[in-house]
């Protein structure tokens, strides 16, 4: 690919980038004195790993930033991050994610149903604009989900007057590139007069469903088959784990409840092209409310089926000690990752 | 492939079948003196460009046929054509369609539940037969939706006894190749006792997705990836744009809302093989109707699964002015083209 | 593809072993004299039609079991086994089916809502255990769904406490395999109070969708597209058809009814990848109970979504003489398979 005579001034400089990238965020000087020939192999081995790393992500990876969240009355300050961030989405293979608050999915955002939201977007991706597009509000899009630009920040305001499990994701062009780079998450809008079954449930979480594909790949993501389909949870209450979207990441922290307990997720399928199945094994859902929205009450169901950004608040009794897994019931999914487990104790 | 002595004789006389195909209409002389180099290289890019075109078909393009329809009373009579019509489905690339009115999707019909259907379908096409299957009908299907001969007509009836949101497609053999090519449309039945939301609405439209895929293959339809994802609109009104499904038809030709103003969507999915995540950005469906029946009520969803051939109406509000996206949330397939927009005026 | 010289032997031995195979259900003697050049020779010849099909299951057919279940009380005793059974899905093409009982769907198994299940499980794979996860019931699954060693059997007890239309299948590690090979079927639970048409209901047929794949190839389950998706029956009343999930199996053994009769189908889709798009042409859903929960209703659907392992009770009316086929919408699932027909007479 280069001219014989330039090859070694052309690696050894674009090395020099590379190294210069990865040692920033630790202000280590950067080595100027690595021989070409071994900048040329680690060059290549990154490249074939990840392709399609964007040049100026090379090397960044911003550590995760905690959700910023507080109340006054009925408004809701949110500060999020747009930011780059690796990610271990299977084992030993990090996927240098595009991420809200360096999390994929992004953290779980709570609030009430009639809040006024103030979300703020610090976009710390040096080199491409991002946004947010909450499922949950009523904007303009052009306006309120507007892009903002890199290294810079957004403040935009709305109203969260519905209740129910919603998603949220970057809706920058090519919207299908940032969903599927990690950008999505969930927002749930809590319902003034609660769920009629609220008295019932003695354990809730969040499960998240998301898909992986090869390393920034358009094309892939667009007509290809996912490369992993996962679960994941976000922590509702303090004790409970918070992972992100690891094939196997609710198999090693599963979910704990009591026999007897019933047990609520709120769950969501954040695509993005597949739709989802979702099923908890040896047991079933005696309430189910679709998008989580109270209204949309239903009995007895033994998988739930969400649409691609689709939600819902399922219910279920576990009435003997044991282990539980739960599945998007298209079972090559499955085979992707996509299972978690419920410890349930005496 | 061809012997070489034999090749000019071979392509001479394949290329004047070609034209002779092409000309019949015009009632053109065919030209018998085409060197057979030039016929050579038309037939390689026609070959190339639309490999599966039926000989009878190559050249016809039949003018769109106004939609024919009048009511007695409860008696409506409806005439519809089946025809060759090219459909430019991407820019610059027209697909030969089958379809009904040299529309894909096929003219929008709209009648009153409990009418009598008085069904006309003239078989323009030359050379195939085809048929009509109203999905809002009780019939005998292989009567009420029998075969008519190429250059034959055929007259069905039937009751349209139940509201809803319904797909038409041809029901010819084999249904996939005469759905991918274009054969469907949307019939609404309209409620006689209305929506419970009838007084809320300000704006109705109707919403069409289809696939394309390869052209007229039967391969590709039934094992490939759709090469096109697209959304359009047919007028329910005079006023409203009216387009085939097209990539960007509804960028290019957006709809119109005021600020405050209650949209509904009458929605089908027409596949003929992808289910749909329908989702409008910005915004929240505040009433649902599951295959447009009054009776299937749900509130607050952010987005709505539609089976193949299932439909909906949806209703949702827009609170402020600006350019409202809306998609099918699987988003390859908005990469694929599955996006309209609706711009909000004050 | 042989040497010349050997040809004539080794297709002679090829067919020998093949008889053997045929015939060691009935006791047949086994040859011990065959070479071993031979064998390897049949054996390749074998790998390469079904490639997958694992070393222990080689000329293995064991003859179909019929359902053994016995009701005293509420407390219902009900054997089934996991066996390996020839199941012809296509014309000529034996599938060498992982089964319940040697159908695939496995036999239909109705309980009532309340009802205690006992449940045996006879595996007689010799080499690979198998396991129940009937979603029926409410059961710690490492338990109540644990693996049945080869050649073993084991006894599970639990409750059936929801009605419903439940999917079943063997939940052994990878559960993909398991199901994509033919270890899927329906219980019913029959509702307490009944459904609320129950005294409309003139007809009523179980359907269940699945998909086939390549022969125990567990990559071409988790990626590839389905080689068959069919609909089969099982006998819900002695008079029925009860077929396997062939292609052509419900176009070949049709359901049958009367003009004017109102027809219940108990419908599953147990996948184990896809999602169905459930319709009857020539007529709509009246009545359709969402996973077949009496509490579930939706009026006037023209097609009902299942996600994967999901079920219903669609109930419409055929008002003419006539051939109605039923199909899942997904017209590509169509092509290959996925349709069968009820023949309406005076």
């Amino acid at each position: 690919m280069f001219k014989r005579m330039g090859i070694h001034t052309a690696i050894g400089l674009s090395a020099l980038v590379l190294l210069l990238s990865a040692c920033s965020e630790e202000n280590v000087e950067p080595q100027t004195d690595v021989s070409s020939d071994l900048d040329s192999t680690v060059q290549q081995a990154s490249a074939e790993k990840s392709p399609e790393v964007i040049e100026a992500h090379h090397g960044v990876n911003q550590n995760p930033t905690p959700l910023d969240i507080e109340r006054e009355g009925s408004d809701v300050y949110i500060n999020m991050t747009a930011q780059i961030t690796d990610i271990e989405i299977d084992d030993d293979y990090n996927y240098k994610a595009w991420t809200f608050n360096g999390e994929a999915p992004g953290p779980l955002v709570v609030v009430n149903e009639g809040d006024t939201i103030h979300f703020t977007l610090e976009n710390m991706d040096p080199s491409i604009p991002h946004s947010m597009d909450f499922h949950a509000v009523h904007t303009a899009p052009d306006k309120g989900f507007a892009d903002v630009a890199p290294n810079d920040e957004g403040t935009f305001v709305y109203q969260a007057s519905s209740p129910g499990v919603f998603m949220y994701h970057c809706g920058t062009d090519p919207v299908l590139s940032h969903i599927a780079n990690g950008m999505h998450g969930v927002i749930i809008v809590q319902p003034d007069d609660g769920y009629p079954t609220d008295g019932e449930v003695d354990k809730e979480y969040v499960i998240i469903q998301n898909e992986w594909y090869k390393y920034n790949d358009l094309e892939n993501m667009t007509n290809g088959e996912p490369s992993q389909v996962v679960l994941s949870t976000k922590a509702l209450h303090d004790e409970q784990p918070n992972t992100n979207g690891t094939v196997g990441a609710l198999l090693d922290e599963p979910l704990e409840a009591k026999v007897g307990d019933k047990v609520r997720f709120y769950i969501n399928n954040v695509g993005p092209n597949e739709v989802s199945s979702f099923h908890v094994i040896g047991t079933m859902f005696d309430d189910v409310y679709i998008d989580g929205n109270p209204a949309n009450h239903q009995e007895g169901m033994q998988t739930v089926g969400l649409p691609a950004s689709g939600g819902a608040v399922v219910e279920f009794t576990v009435k003997e000690p044991g282990t539980y897994k739960f599945v998007t019931h298209q079972f090559n999914h499955v085979q992707k990752g996509g299972v978690g487990k419920l410890i349930v104790t005496e």
